[in-house]
């Protein structure tokens, strides 16, 4: 099995060494710029760790799982086949190799101490070339049982429809909570239906799955419910622009 | 245990109809101006039905669930204590009566066909006097672990944050399909990202949850993200609008 070098101490890459190690890939290294992350995520992987890239070891692989803005150049200094685990940047973010590069990108929202379980969280894989795509293809499939060669336009395109249906449903989560606090409702009784109306899609198209007053053209309860909002420019207009485009399409 | 006359033969008269009969509340009879669902309804209540108001036999409760635009035409000929099961209409559109009058608002989304299990539905009790209140609460509690009492108003604000949270947030799914299907990516991707971003809000506040490249005013993504859209003048400015509105919230 491939030995691999962490590259970043974050959510992800805590995420991914735990799980890695667990299904019997050897971690060689940790590295992080703090040298306490790094500590501390090497004793959680019994492994080495440094702070320096300039004396990282040379393993079969590095899983660079940095901010956005670092990977460029971190990987300048890492002299051996090399991933990044960003939705948004390119392969070409890597720079030039001698080296295989390719992109190792799970999809999914990450935090440090809630254990994640990879076997459902789709992996979107490239590689510079053919070995490297299936060997990373295999490490993904080892951790998932959703793997998906994607290019980086597409990545990035799915990137952006990742922040539209999840970053601004949370903001619409947040909306409501907002409103339900100013009227002294409890927010817990929306939860079931935020729930459910998730859980729809998983069986349905949300094509099919749109119901309420602008999938109805119901005028009357619209105009009331904007009246409801006269006093909140902001949320107005994001009520009228979301509903024009629910009639749009219905 | 009171005797239930049912009005309406609709997904939420069809769901409510069955867990009552389960629990072992008497139906005596269903109302739907189409005989042929009365008939099919009653046949799965092993009850009467009729498509003549005016012929509708006294019981101790009328569940009204038709349309919000029929509930007060049908309300007048309705003889008995009486709820309606609707959102967004206040207590007051069942009229003067004689008899009890109230609010008995499950809210959930329905589909006829699907068996809903209503023990985490909230139900939003509202009555014309506290025996009625309490007997409503009552008739809920049997069904549900989430009972609450609210007011119109209330109601009517928690109808305008479940049309934010749930039939936008749905809009927000369908638009990231739409991308996905454009640019020859998987839906199905995506799913387990938006099944977590609503699970994580049932144990954290959405203010707490939020991610993206907005929430860390992070601008040269957003920018190339917009770029993306040029070709979409729709969604390029709910994409502005949105990531202004969690700027302003971070």
């Amino acid at each position: 099995m491939p030995k691999i070098a962490l590259i970043g101490s974050g959510n992800l890459a805590t995420q991914l060494g735990i799980a890695l190690k667990e299904i019997g890939y050897p971690i060689a290294q940790v590295f992080s710029r703090n040298i306490a992350n790094a500590k501390t995520l090497a004793k959680q992987l019994n492994c080495e760790f440094t702070d320096d890239l300039s004396s990282l070891k040379i393993a079969d692989l590095a899983i660079i799982s940095v901010n956005d803005d670092a990977i460029e150049k971190v990987s300048e200094q890492i002299k051996m086949p090399k991933v990044h685990t960003s939705g948004s940047k390119p392969l070409q973010t890597l720079g030039e190799s001698n080296f295989a590069t390719g992109v190792f990108y799970p999809l999914q929202t990450f935090s440090k101490h809630k254990k994640v379980d990879f076997k459902n969280i789709p992996f979107c894989i490239e590689g510079s070339n053919k070995n490297f795509t299936s060997l990373l293809h295999q490490i993904a499939g080892d951790l998932s049982e959703s793997v998906h060669n994607m290019n980086s336009e597409q990545r990035k395109t799915l990137h952006l429809a990742a922040v539209i249906s999840c970053n601004f449903s949370n903001l619409l989560y947040q909306f409501s909570e907002e409103i339900c606090q100013k009227n002294n409702i409890d927010f817990n009784v929306l939860k079931p239906l935020i729930l459910e109306t998730a859980n729809k899609i998983t069986a349905n198209s949300p094509k099919d799955a749109q119901t309420g007053p602008a999938s109805r053209n119901d005028t009357e309860t619209m105009l009331s419910q904007i009246a409801l909002l006269k006093n909140n420019n902001e949320l107005e207009s994001i009520y009228k622009a979301l509903s024009n485009s629910i009639i749009k399409r219905t």
